[in-house]
């Protein structure tokens, strides 16, 4: 088959084509870039330098299946007639999330430009809507929060485990999640040696967390999510905070012990997700598709702990958006995806 | 007046050698190593070459203060003889943090080698105490979590503003805090471009944190206390959560701006906290002896978040207790301690 | 074929897992661990999770070949039973590198155990050596700092364009060079925010670079080696200067010219060696096998610049070895080595 | 005596700004900024929240020395009036380093606004120019690179102890050196974990280099530079290589000897300048003015090495600036830059 992708020329686009090279069913036949066009794409990234390819102003023809790595707004500019001229299009950006176009609005603080594909869109969370996924023409790829985030919550939540107050999520992310745009939030004299929350007044992400959670939930969580930015390049690692439904438990021992069986038997069929025997490292998940989630009961408090990581380039975005694309097309799950981390 | 550090040759230790350089009523008269006895000090420690000391088996007699940076249990075997011989003592370890015996071996795994001294010992987190600490003779200096934790929540819980469960402190530290000693955690491959949680099952510095907020309480509360390490050498951060006390606050907006003057007015004459107008940053605080107090609520879901920073060598450990030397001797409490944040 | 790592506990025996568990004409049957034995790989190293081996004592028998990441001297000492079992050896450590037994025991401070294979050995840089790799029962797979040093001077030493007295090799190397054993060098703390010179008096791997180039040269130059620790885990880069032979080229400008298109011609049939057009980043080869080489003229000195980089544990250390082991069997030379590097 | 910074803005300017704040004889008057002119300092700068001043947009009348940070070109479009005014001024760009106005121009590429002040400028490296600095009204404070090297290489230079050609200065710089200005060059994501050359045609730095050696030179050296961005935030280590003068020495043992004895007392005088027993690391300079100086010889190939570093902003630019401001006005010439390195 033949793909595209729309924008290389940002970290996810460039994470898109590294992965794709390895795939043996695929062909990467086009790519484009907002800045780039014209050059040669191993002469703008000196990594690929085993792609061959140009970077175009636009799509060529003839494509099975696009990647849309551009910003939100301009993401779904682009993929609404990449759809309506037969394509199947994974959407990286966060256009295609949020279920409710006055959610996006309220957020992304734009109209969206294409509403009415928001019911049709399916979320790219393979693990929670495989079979949408497999039937879908256009998938909304998960946020690397969120993936992360839904992952560490959805079994307790769907088994009515915690209680629907006070769910915190603090999530610490590497730097590379906000992109190759400058800014001095990530300049390095600024980011190195330092730790900092940021988005405190709400981020984004949070929206998508919510709807996904409610959508497995009883009673849906009303969750705090707090971001924070720390000096290394890839990697997002959340710790969830919640209570535990009162009264289900016989002692805080026993709810340790049964909630992490209920992880390892809600995951135990996921290529894509483990439930480690001890605390993860993002080092762990560096440049391959594996999400690690571990669960813990503070047996002073009886509360929850759960704590989850994955590289936001690849579970988070690229790795992700190809995951479903094998979905899509019938390949195994983990085809292109089956290298082990880089470590250390 | 006379003063020696008990083991310089760790990173408290060395810390406290180069603060105490630039303290004008001060003489360093003799430092001590567990490692690195006979040796140069300047040699051992070549940032320190302004000091022309030899690093001492034993301390000389004649002192007026020792500072101990001993580990715990040798911490306290050491500074006894030394109380005893008439000396103030302001001790670095944890040995006379906690006013429990029991509570100390439950969580130290040893036997206190003083027990006798627990009542007495200050607790020096001088924002806190300092009517007691100026008329102590030894000060149990706090740990760096504990610094930026208590002085995170004292304000809300000592005016019950918050629930007494569900309250989260979640830390990310640099690795500095885990000393000069080697281990895998601290080795830089493993711990270079990497985050993650430890001591899940729980860590020695809750006690203190809970120890100290029930001493300010109407009813004390009951924290999670999740610790992780990131990829950088000094700082650190803590975010704080918690559910506020039902029918308190008109509106969440107004929650916010009451607890915001609340935390502002708590700290209004301190001259080392700080409420900043927008979330700190660790880096703003590197090499000097602020702590950054940040609270917020969330509009939303009507959650507590405090955020909060300091150097965990300087606020957290020497800087702080060279504040307590100059409050116990009636200095200037700033003195040797006015440097700004070396930044970027 | 089947083949063993013995000694898979540090970061090159790890690299090696890693790689393997993509070749697909490779069984690796059988690991072992200084460290570790007894252990389930993926639970040493949670990021093999997808290998499911114990850490044997033992190499099992019925193997084709066997990968040693061991330390010098136990390295030799466990490799000479396995060739004498008939087991093809590619050797990870220095052991065989130098063809003088007394030239290794001046730099190394020990006997050689096993020196009637020196002159057997091949030293494994395949890019100079691909005949006698094919044919060879044992390979001295080269030092991270030798591979990336010849390979930038071998063409110009070769064609006699440089003198060969004042030739400088400065190399700068992430930590992860220095393996896995602790020490205050290699500790957090110590590295981060630093760059330091070391081994300033002579360092192990200059004598089996000019080994190398004088192998190559009519005249063999004399190197000035100097190595230094930058804060970073994986990479090496090296800088090497020297001064161009005079009244070989009509202006430097030509010399330039010419160089370059010495070192395209050079390596242009060399899948692992790449010319690029702009100076290298060692982030260009993080976790892939290329070397890429930069040669450049300073048009005001006529004196030659060649900048030279690759990843330490691949093209410096496991995927040299991999690469070997294909050359040896017959299999693609660049089989299980596609991968493209992973960046940012 | 009150002082102004012009365009405090940016990483020099800030440091100036920190450092005097502890000056006890000068008043930190007034400050400029290109950007954030109108916002309090404090709030541009958290790390400053000790300094009561607003960010003007022009210098206020009444000061006695300006600071000027500004660019190039910019800097001396503003210096140039304020010494018409009557004020002294350090200017930390590149302004007036150069003697010639034609060398300027070509490195620098545009035209000097005020040649006529070239010769009266005195170079501020106050180590070889101390006495000028205290009779001058125009500073040129030295780049950061060129002190390094300047300071590595005078002494052999100056007694002719090295061959003029084949002279090369390997330069590993920190990223603050490169300001706060954004760049792709300066985004984390790019620089963590890498390690390249740049401006390998020729770095602004190296003309200064060469003037004031050729200053204390018998035959001024030809040096070749090349500069390398390494992932630390603060600091600049240079490895200089040279081959010493044949027949000087008996061997090179006593070559070694000699030329160490000859650094220490070259230097013995100096407050800024150590000559260390071990190779230094960037990291025993943090904050602070010191510049360590290792000279050692090669004893295979007779060529010398001199290992040198700073911290780029302290005795790199603001903290040399502040050392010239204090022999200008007979001041002690450590006042204000007693501290010692931050480390680890």
């Amino acid at each position: 088959m033949k793909v595209g992708i729309v924008n290389v020329t940002g970290y996810a686009g460039s994470e898109l084509a590294r992965i794709l090279y390895l795939h043996p069913h695929v062909e990467l036949a086009c790519v484009t870039g907002r800045s780039g066009a014209g050059q040669r794409l191993d002469e703008f990234f000196p990594h690929l330098s085993g792609i061959d390819l140009m970077i175009e102003p636009e799509l060529e023809d003839g494509l099975d299946l696009a990647f849309s790595a551009l910003p939100h707004k301009a993401s779904a500019e682009a993929c609404i007639p990449l759809i309506e001229d037969g394509l199947k299009v994974v959407d990286i950006s966060a256009d295609f999330r949020l279920k409710k176009a006055d959610e996006y609005e309220e957020w992304y603080g734009v109209e969206h430009p294409g509403p009415q594909y928001l019911e049709e869109a399916v979320y790219g969370l393979t693990e929670l809507h495989r079979e949408q996924v497999a039937e879908a023409r256009l998938i909304a790829n998960p946020g690397c929060y969120p993936t992360s985030a839904i992952l560490a919550l959805a079994p307790v939540v769907k088994e009515g485990l915690i209680q629907p107050t006070g769910v915190f999520v603090d999530a610490k992310s590497g730097v590379s999640g906000a992109g190759r745009g400058l800014s001095l939030t990530t300049h390095y004299s600024e980011v190195n040696e330092n730790v900092m929350a940021y988005s405190v007044g709400g981020h984004r992400h949070l929206p998508e967390i919510t709807q996904e959670l409610a959508g497995v939930a009883q009673t849906p969580p009303q969750v705090t999510f707090l971001t924070h930015l720390i000096p290394m390049t890839r990697g997002i690692l959340n710790s969830c905070y919640a209570t535990l439904t009162p009264g289900r438990f016989g002692s805080w021992q026993q709810a340790h012990e049964e909630i992490r069986q209920l992880y390892t038997d809600f995951y135990a069929d996921e290529p894509f997700v483990e439930v480690p025997a001890s605390p993860p490292h993002t080092k762990h998940t560096s440049g391959n598709n594996m999400c690690l989630v571990y669960p813990a009961v503070d047996k002073r408090t009886g509360t929850l702990m759960v704590i989850s990581c994955l590289d936001n380039l690849v579970k988070g975005a690229a790795g992700q958006a190809i995951q479903n694309m094998n979905v899509m097309y019938g390949f195994p799950e983990t085809t292109a995806l089956e290298g082990l981390a880089l470590y250390p």
